[in-house]
């Protein structure tokens, strides 16, 4: 069949066959089948959506297009986490090693932030020293000698999926379940893991801001991992307002190491434990939730999960010091309090444009080859159902980025994000469903 | 406005401002938009539709995109026609003439054939010497001196509609109607007439298989050309057998002489005549319908309208003997009948059948870059209707060129294409609608 007319039979919304599907991507990935062809798939896609066996025909023939990690000779079960992202999500910094230290192997996979939506690749660079372009060699020896490796995606690994995102990012049609999911999937299952965890966030700072849209793509992601033959559990979390505190790299480093040192903030804390709880129960390391989330709790006590990340970053070449001592990680030219302008309940918190702001500040990427000031940022200090009087602090900025917006003009938008009332209003829950 | 924020506007089914079109088409004619941005644009489009503004907006800025002719300096009003397409269509061959023998200024641009349907310039081009690439200059004085000139279309006319047709061609995008009727009328309105008649095809041969989809088509390519103050009129004329009974290049010619001389088949001169009194009507040369009619039937009772097409194809260099000794057309090396297996009465003829027969005997493309045998085709001698006893020839394959399917092949898919039954079924009627 030509190309045409898998274009069409998708169009006309007739079901492919999986060799059909892999003829597409194979073609594509090959240059044979031009950007214009798979344009107008990916349009006829977003239009009719996939089913689920074509869906899995996708994510097969993009992990397929590169290499595939075969990590059988490292003893223990792989498990990464994987999250949509959200505006202030520094989960997998302190996740990795509350897993590995519970005996989970975490080959984890990361990427950059884009948008209102921060990423670990650029959270770990504010730690001097860190390494996140490790060859297979070394991630491999890290991971044996630790238990866990952070580093960011190769050429060689989905090299379809690299391809047909940026074509999609400039085709308007990321905005589709399918593809999204296999996109994902692709990626994370070249990694060579045995189990994922997924943590599909939902609300005003997450890609899906409705959460019968992230539950879909849920099902989605579960459907596709277990049909390769993974352990796959989904969490849905609220990000409808910023997760913890801080917003921007360095500050995020320095909350994710407060958290290991038992002084997280208490939503930080939960779906952190929560998700380790998810991979040490996938990894067979504990007998029920309950067990796996005692197991997690403890290694924050009794400091093994803070050691672990010490060893993890001193194995990528980062300065373990900087964890200890946060005057070694990027500073901020200055500081500049947003204060509250009458008295009253935090209501909401626009959490993607908390994120724009801290873009703004220059701490994220509007567009890919934008450069990131990893000491800016900025820590809201109420949250929503917080009592706050006129004038108090509600969030401090951490400027000082080149070229990035003044702090007045950033301080305007986080006021407009913050929306303050008369009476208190309950927080929108942090959990808000699992499929697994 | 960004391409990707244009494309995903259309997708999400947000109207666009003419000026975004016009910069869509701009960009993409210049070579700065690239052809996935389009690709998914058209797919988009394909599901969203386009607004009556939109369509013409698009039209606009595809007929903007070359030269339009300014034919202002002609006397005379200037109507031309357009057929969607269908098999034995050789209505534009004997119109012209007649129009012009009418008084109507007749500036007529056509195209080649493709799949199932043929196109007038293959048909002009069996006459010997026929030239259809006359340059602007010489284009004008023939339809000076003559009142009509038949020529292909011309790199200059609405290179946005070539390229943007390729690339539908390619992308599964061909089949919308508006952007059909953008680029019917982006070419047709570049002649620079002042009215326009067009035949939208209905049936089994035709692009259009169902009334409705070709009454829709019909009323948008006419609300584009009166939103360029432009007299349109449309019929929507049966295509559900071949037109005439002969399908293939000199063929056609023949019939088409045939019916200028009076010798012409009962449908197509039904067809032919009604077109004319259109395009008569139109032009202010007639009071009534009626009154056009009786016109352009006069026109071949005494002989006008065949020496005028002796005329035009004189002008154009072609040789008018070859138009009375029809040996001197070219010819096919030897034909073939297929005769009825059974008795009955003709209930259907697949007229999309009989033109691939025709494509298989040499006389059409499959691919735009093949070539065509101008003497091969077949005459049907049997239509819906028709009484038939087994043994009777049902058509005559005129066969021979190099590389063609085998008759015998060709004769078992003219075959396939009668429904031949025990009862007499009326022929779908000729005329389905008119929008004016």
């Amino acid at each position: 069949m030509l190309p045409t007319e898998i274009i069409r039979a998708k169009r006309d919304g007739r079901p492919l066959a999986p060799e059909q599907i892999q003829a597409l991507v194979d073609g594509f990935t090959r240059g044979l089948i031009p950007d214009y062809q798979m344009a107008a798939f990916c349009m006829a896609v977003f239009f009719r959506g996939l089913t689920e066996e074509e869906t899995g025909a996708l994510t097969e023939a993009m992990l397929r297009s590169g290499d595939v990690l075969d990590l059988s000779d490292i003893p223990g079960v792989k498990v990464d986490k994987h999250s949509t992202g959200g505006v202030g999500d520094k989960v997998s910094l302190a996740l990795a090693p509350i897993a590995a230290a519970c005996g989970v192997v975490v080959p984890m996979i990361s990427g950059r932030g884009l948008g209102h939506t921060g990423g670990t690749l650029d959270k770990l660079e504010s730690i001097p020293g860190f390494q996140i372009g490790l060859g297979e060699g070394r991630f491999r020896e890290v991971l044996a000698a630790t238990g866990a490796c952070l580093i960011g995606q190769t050429e060689r690994l989905a090299p379809a999926d690299r391809r047909l995102y940026a074509l999609r990012d400039v085709t308007a049609t990321v905005e589709s379940i399918p593809l999204i999911a296999s996109s994902i999937m692709s990626k994370k299952l070249a990694e060579g893991i045995d189990g994922l965890v997924l943590d599909v966030k939902v609300g005003s700072g997450a890609f899906m801001k409705r959460a019968e849209d992230a539950e879909r793509l849920a099902r989605v992601l579960c459907d596709i991992g277990r049909g390769m033959g993974k352990r796959v559990v989904a969490l849905l979390t609220g990000m409808d307002q910023p997760l913890g505190a801080a917003v921007g790299n360095a500050l995020e480093v320095k909350e994710a190491v407060e958290l290991l040192r038992g002084r997280g903030p208490i939503d930080l804390l939960e779906v952190t434990l929560e998700l380790a709880a998810e991979m040490v129960l996938l990894a067979g390391r504990a007998e029920s939730l309950e067990d796996a989330r005692c197991m997690a709790g403890e290694t924050i006590d009794d400091g093994r999960a803070f050691s672990k990340l010490c060893q993890i970053v001193a194995a990528q070449g980062g300065e373990p010091e900087a964890l200890v001592d946060y005057a070694l990680l990027p500073q901020a030219r200055g500081t500049f309090e947003v204060r509250a302008r009458a008295e009253g309940f935090v209501q909401a918190i626009d959490a993607e444009a908390i994120g724009l702001a801290a873009v703004a500040l220059g701490a994220g990427r509007v567009r890919v080859e934008d450069a990131v000031d990893h000491g800016v940022g900025l820590v809201v200090h109420r949250k929503v159902g917080d009592r706050v009087e006129a004038g108090e602090p509600l969030c401090t900025l951490h400027w000082g980025a080149r070229g990035a917006e003044h702090p007045d003009a950033v301080a305007e938008r986080v006021q407009r994000a913050y929306q303050i009332g008369e009476h208190a209003l309950p927080a929108e829950p942090l959990f808000l469903g699992r499929i697994g």
